[in-house]
C-alpha cells in the first residue's frame, strides 16, 4: 500500500483506538494539539528511542549519551542566539483578523500558485512583506489582502524559578536539547577521555511555543528529540557529515522505512544558514504531504564558539597527535522522536485483502519487529487452556513484552494482533501439552510453524533483532 | 561499608568526577541545584528505569504503560487540588530577612531540642505559626524569633501556552505524573480492555519550585518520577495496598539495597491525609541522614473521583461480574528515579582495603550488575592487541553496553571499572589468540575465570540476570 493511499483520518483512529496515542486532558476538552502515549504507544515509542540508543551510543565506538536538565541557564540561550532570533514571523489580517505565519502563508500560496521558483525559508520578514505586497497574496480567511506588519514571536516558553517573580529568576523551556551537549562539552571530554572525533547523544523534551501545531504528533509544542553533535577535527567535517549521513540513511531504511517515501534535500548554498557548510534534511511521504523528520547539518565551530565567547570559559580541544588547540567542528543530526514515531505508524500501515470474494481485508501494522510494542501474543486455542498457556506467557515475559488473549476466536485474536503490529502469534493448543510444541504465525506472511516450547524464546530473539 | 560511613562529598566528587552527573549549565555558573547525568548517568539512571519498567509492566500480568504530556489543560489542576493546596508554608525572619519554610524549621528545631512527641507533617499553618510562637523557635541565621505570618507559596511552575501572555493560555509544569494517569483512565481502561485490578504506570519529567532544594540529586526542581496508579475493587484495596507495599520493598532488596539501610514508615492516623487509608514512606540512609524514596498509599477513590467532579464524565468501571458500576480505588506506589539513583550510588559505593601493609584500598562500586553502565570492559593485555580485542568488543557492544580501555597498567585499569561499577573485566591477552579464551574478572571478589571466547555473551547475560 502506497503511503499517498492511506489517509491520517485512518492512522490517527487506529492510534486513539488501540491505545497508541491519545488526545492530551481529554476529560477536560484537550489542550491545544497536546498529545498522550497510551499502553501501545509508550512501547512502540521507547522501542524507537531503544533503537537509535543502541545504533548512535551502544554499538558505536565514537559516541556516549547524556541526559541534561530542560531548564538551564538563561544565557545559554543567550549564547546560542535563540533569545534574539528563534522567531516566528506574525502577520495578521486586518480584515478579518485570523493570525498567520507569513512564511506560511507564503509558502501555501506558491503551492497553490504552482511557483515552484520561490524559496521560502531563504527570505527574511522584509522579503517576506514584499513578496505578500507585491505579488497581492491573499489571506486564506477572508480573500483579503491587507495585513500587518510583521511581528516576531519569540517560540521559547518562559516560566520563573524561585520564590519571585521577577525577572532575575525568568527561566526557559528548553527550545532544543543540543546546547546540553555544548555546555557540557568540556566535562564530557575530561570524564570519558575521549579524543576527537568523538559525539554525545542525547534523547529528550524540549517545547516550542509553535503558532500553528498540527497533523497529530507531527507538528507538538511539547516534543521530543534524539539529537547527536558529532565533535570532529576542523577540516574532516565534510567527511563526517557524509558518514552521519550515510547512517541516518541507513538507520531508518533498516527499520522498514521504503526509500521511494524518503527525500534527501540538501540545502542550497543560499539556503544554508551562515555558519553552515552542508546541512541535508530528511523528508518524508506522510499522508499530508512530504514533512521533515531529520536535519542533518555541519555547523562548523558555531556552536562552541558562541559559548566559549559567551561564557569566557576555554572550549577548545587539545590534540596531542597534532600538538595543537582548536575547536572542533561539529556534524548535527537531529531527529524527532514524536516524528518518527508518526512516519513508522504511516510505513507500517496497511490493509490486505486476504479474501477478495469473501470482502475480507485485514489492517496489519508492519513494523520492525525491534519496534513492534509486543514481540509475541500468546494465545490458548480454548479458554480450558488458559493456566497451561499463562506459565508460557509468564516465562517469555520475563524476557520480552508479550501480550496474552483468550477472548474471542482465534481469527479475530489473530486480527487484533495484526492490527498493533506483533509479528508473533504463539497458540497453545489441545495438542502442546502431549509434544511440548506450539504453533507460532507469522504477522507478515500469515505462515505458521510448529516448534517446541523451549525454543520460542530464542526464535523471539532471532526475530527482532536489528 | 555502612552507609554512615560515607561522605556526601565523596558520593558527589565520584559522580562529578567519573561522568555520571555534572552540574547542570556549568560554564555559566549553574543554574540553581539543576544537574545533568554525564555518559555514565544516563545509562545508570535508565538501567533503573528499565529495572522499573521490567517488574512493573513487562512482567506484571496487571499493569500496562503510559506517557503522557507534561503540559495539561491547568483545569487538571484545580481538579486535583494543586491550584489551592499545593503549598510551601514560607515564613520571614523580620530581623535577618532570611527566608525559611515554616514547616522545616519546626521540624530542624525539633530535631535540635529532641522533642520526638512533634508531628510537624500533621500541622496546618495556623499550628506552625503557634508552635513556633509558643516555643519561640530562632532563626538559624541569627538566633531572634521574630517572624512574619505565613504566606503561601504555590510549587507549580507557571508558563504561557499560544501566543498572547494572558491567563486564559497559562499553563503548569505537571508537579506529578499521576494525573496523567486520571484523567487517561477512561481511554486506558477501553482501548486496552484490561478489567479491574490493573494497574498504569508512568515515568517522567516533573517540576516543583521547591524554596530549598539541596542535598545534590535528592531534591531538585526538575526530576523524574515513577508512578504506578493501581485501580482496585473498593474493600480490596487494603489487601492491594499490601501487596505493593511488599512488591515495592523486594523491587529494592532486589537490587542490591540493603534492608538495614530501608525504613518504611507507616503513617499514623492523624498524618494520614484526609482521603487516604494506609500510607508508608520508604526511608533510605542516605550520608544526611533517612530520607523519602519512595511513598506507597492508598488513596480511596479521591482522585477519579475529584475528576468525575469537575470534568462532568462519568469515571465509573463497569464490573461486569458484579454487575455494578463503581469507581475504583487506587493504589499509588510513587518513587523518585533521581533520588532512587543516589541512593543506589550511595549503597554501592564502598572502600575496600586490598593490601593493608602497602596502604592499597580500592574504592568499588557495588551496584547490581542490571544497573551498572557498563556490563563489562575489553581490556587486551598491551596496545599491540589492541585489534583483536576490539573485535570482541565490537561484537559483545551489539548486545550490551560495553568498555574498552587499553590505556594504562591492567592494574590501573581494573580499579577504574570497580570505580564507576563495570561488574566484568574481560582480559584479551597474547593466549587469546592461541586458545580463543579470554580471562574475566569479577569486580566484587576480584577473582578470575578463564573461559571460551563464544561463552562470554552468555556469561555476561546470566550476570546480569534481575
Amino acid at each position: 500500500m502506497k503511503n499517498t493511499d492511506k489517509t491520517m483520518e485512518k492512522i490517527v483512529a487506529l492510534a486513539k483506538g488501540r491505545g497508541f496515542v491519545y488526545p492530551g486532558s481529554e476529560i477536560y476538552g484537550g489542550l491545544a494539539n497536546s498529545w498522550d502515549y497510551g499502553p501501545l504507544g509508550v512501547e512502540l515509542k521507547n522501542n524507537i528511542k531503544r533503537a537509535w540508543w543502541k545504533k548512535f551510543v551502544q554499538e558505536n565506538p565514537y559516541n556516549v549519551g547524556l541526559d541534561a536538565a530542560i531548564l538551564m541557564n538563561p544565557e545559554v540561550w543567550v549564547a546560542s542566539g535563540h533569545v534574539t532570533t528563534f522567531n516566528d514571523p506574525l502577520i495578521d489580517c486586518k480584515a478579518c483578523k485570523m493570525r498567520h505565519r507569513a512564511d506560511k502563508l507564503v509558502e501555501s500560496w506558491c503551492e497553490e500558485q504552482k511557483r515552484a521558483d520561490v524559496n521560502v525559508e531563504a527570505m527574511t520578514s522584509d522579503d517576506l512583506v514584499a513578496f505578500i505586497r507585491d505579488n497581492g497574496v491573499t489571506c486564506p480567511g477572508c480573500g483579503k489582502s491587507d495585513f500587518t506588519d510583521i511581528r516576531k514571536f519569540n517560540l521559547m516558553f518562559k516560566t520563573h524559578q524561585g520564590v519571585t517573580e521577577d525577572s532575575s529568576t525568568e527561566v526557559y523551556l528548553r527550545p532544543e536539547t543540543a546546547q546540553g551537549i555544548f555546555v557540557n562539552f568540556n566535562s564530557i571530554q575530561r570524564t570519558t577521555r575521549k579524543k576527537v572525533p568523538f559525539g554525545v547523544c542525547q534523547v529528550g523534551k524540549s517545547f516550542r511555543n509553535e503558532i500553528t501545531p498540527g497533523n497529530f504528533i507531527f507538528r507538538i509544542r511539547e516534543f521530543e528529540q534524539m539529537e547527536l553533535e558529532f565533535f570532529c577535527k576542523p577540516g574532516t567535517d565534510l567527511e563526517w557529515f557524509q558518514y552521519w549521513r550515510t547512517f541516518c540513511h541507513d538507520w531508518l531504511l533498516n527499520l522498514n522505512i521504503r526509500d521511494e517515501n524518503l527525500r534527501l534535500r540538501d540545502h542550497e548554498p543560499e539556503e544554508l544558514a551562515f555558519y553552515s557548510k552542508a546541512t541535508t534534511d530528511f523528508e518524508f511521504m506522510f499522508p499530508f504531504g512530504w514533512g521533515e523528520l531529520w536535519g542533518v547539518a555541519d555547523r562548523t565551530d558555531y556552536d562552541l564558539k558562541q559559548h566559549q565567547d559567551h561564557s569566557g570559559k576555554d572550549l577548545t580541544y587539545f590534540d596531542q597527535e597534532q600538538n595543537e588547540h582548536y575547536i572542533p567542528y561539529v556534524i548535527e543530526p537531529s531527529l524527532g522522536a514524536d516524528r518518527v514515531t508518526l512516519a513508522f505508524l504511516v510505513e507500517a500501515y496497511d490493509e490486505e485483502v486476504v479474501d477478495a470474494e469473501k470482502n475480507d481485508t485485514r489492517v496489519v501494522l508492519r513494523l520492525h519487529p525491534a519496534l513492534s510494542p509486543f514481540k509475541a501474543c500468546v494465545l490458548p486455542l480454548s479458554k480450558k487452556l488458559s493456566a497451561k498457556a499463562q506459565e508460557l506467557y509468564a516465562s517469555l515475559a520475563r524476557e520480552y513484552m508479550i501480550d496474552f488473549d483468550d477472548a474471542g476466536s482465534i481469527g479475530k485474536r489473530y486480527r487484533r494482533q495484526d492490527e498493533i503490529g506483533t509479528p508473533l502469534c504463539i497458540t497453545y493448543d489441545f495438542e502442546s501439552e502431549n509434544d511440548g510444541a506450539v504453533t507460532i504465525r507469522d504477522r507478515d506472511t500469515m505462515e505458521q510453524v510448529r516448534i517446541p516450547m523451549e525454543q520460542v524464546s530464542a526464535y523471539i530473539r532471532e526475530k527482532i533483532a536489528f
